[in-house]
């Protein structure tokens, strides 16, 4: 009988290391000691919410080059959502700018254009304990950083989102997917129209 | 002893139970009795490669209506790539197109563009045993479609891949995080140029 404990023991142990390997990472925001963001290795991913090209946050600025910006979400944040159109504590925003180009294989002589080399990675973390005020902070990476400070309340992001964003401080107005949810659960700000 | 085992199995199948429900769900691709391909409820949460905006085929399209495209594959084919720069058996891409549009807060009077409405998806699949010829079988989905048959090896999209594509028949050289993993591990095709 001993025996046939200790074998399920083992197997037990081991159908569960088997699923710790194959379960999806972690994937709530991490931080450095020093209140820094952590870019997660693995945001690219993460669940992807939309892609613009030449967003800008005012009026059309004329000659300026047009980015793609890709916006991610961290997978736990994304299945809350889905089933509340709202977000909860630790949800991580990841946006990427990249450049757009126009030459390549096929696409010649086309109008259109793809995505290659990345230009600047930003973050927005809903977490009121970190945040200068609210529940939602913003985060700049620098050229090859893998951690980012706080930006101060000052910063632009924070009355933007506040005052033009669809659900919270995040534009779901821009997210396809999202929008729809948030319309079905009643998350829409009050006196938000698109 | 009895009691105690018992116990043991009980935890176990919990655990094991506990696991599967939070382990990602598989996302090799699915057929229907007849052959056709089934649209994974879930691949807007498989792994985001680029997103393109007004790509063509070939030369440009004056007034052509410039939509977006956003290209996934499962997660299970990329995690291989990362490792080899080569797709396994079983890769599935599924490729969106999305309608641009340009008004809504924020954007207003910007010459940004975003996402909006489905016009249509399409589904790359690598299976020898189902690909009319080659390794890589093309799916084209009807409005709200759940499921696609199986393009015939006359349609455009067999020899565009095969002649103009990266790696394999995938258009690598438009996935900004993939191009770079391709050339380190030797695996873009003899003769491609970007």
């Amino acid at each position: 009988m001993k025996k046939y404990a200790f074998a399920l023991a083992l197997i037990c142990a081991a159908a569960i290391g088997l699923n710790s390997q194959t379960a999806p990472p972690a994937s709530a925001p991490q931080f450095t000691p020093d209140g820094k963001v952590v870019l997660p290795k693995d945001y690219r991913e993460w669940v992807f919410l939309s892609a613009g090209v030449g967003m800008t946050y005012g009026a059309a600025e004329a000659g300026r080059q047009q980015n793609f910006d890709n916006v991610f979400v961290n997978p736990a944040a994304y299945r809350v959502f889905l089933q509340t159109g709202r977000w909860p504590d630790h949800t991580m925003f990841v946006v990427e700018q990249r450049a757009a180009s126009s030459e390549g294989t096929v696409n010649k002589g086309s109008v259109g254009r793809y995505q290659s080399d990345l230009i600047s990675i930003g973050a927005e973390v809903k977490d009121p304990s970190r945040a200068p005020e609210g529940e939602w902070a913003y985060f700049s990476f620098g050229k090859n950083s893998d951690n980012a400070p706080l930006l101060p309340k000052t910063a632009a992001c924070y009355s933007c989102h506040s005052q033009n964003a669809a659900v919270e401080n995040t534009f779901v107005q821009f997210y396809p997917t999202l929008l729809p949810v948030a319309r079905a659960k009643g998350a829409l700000k009050p006196g938000f129209k698109q």
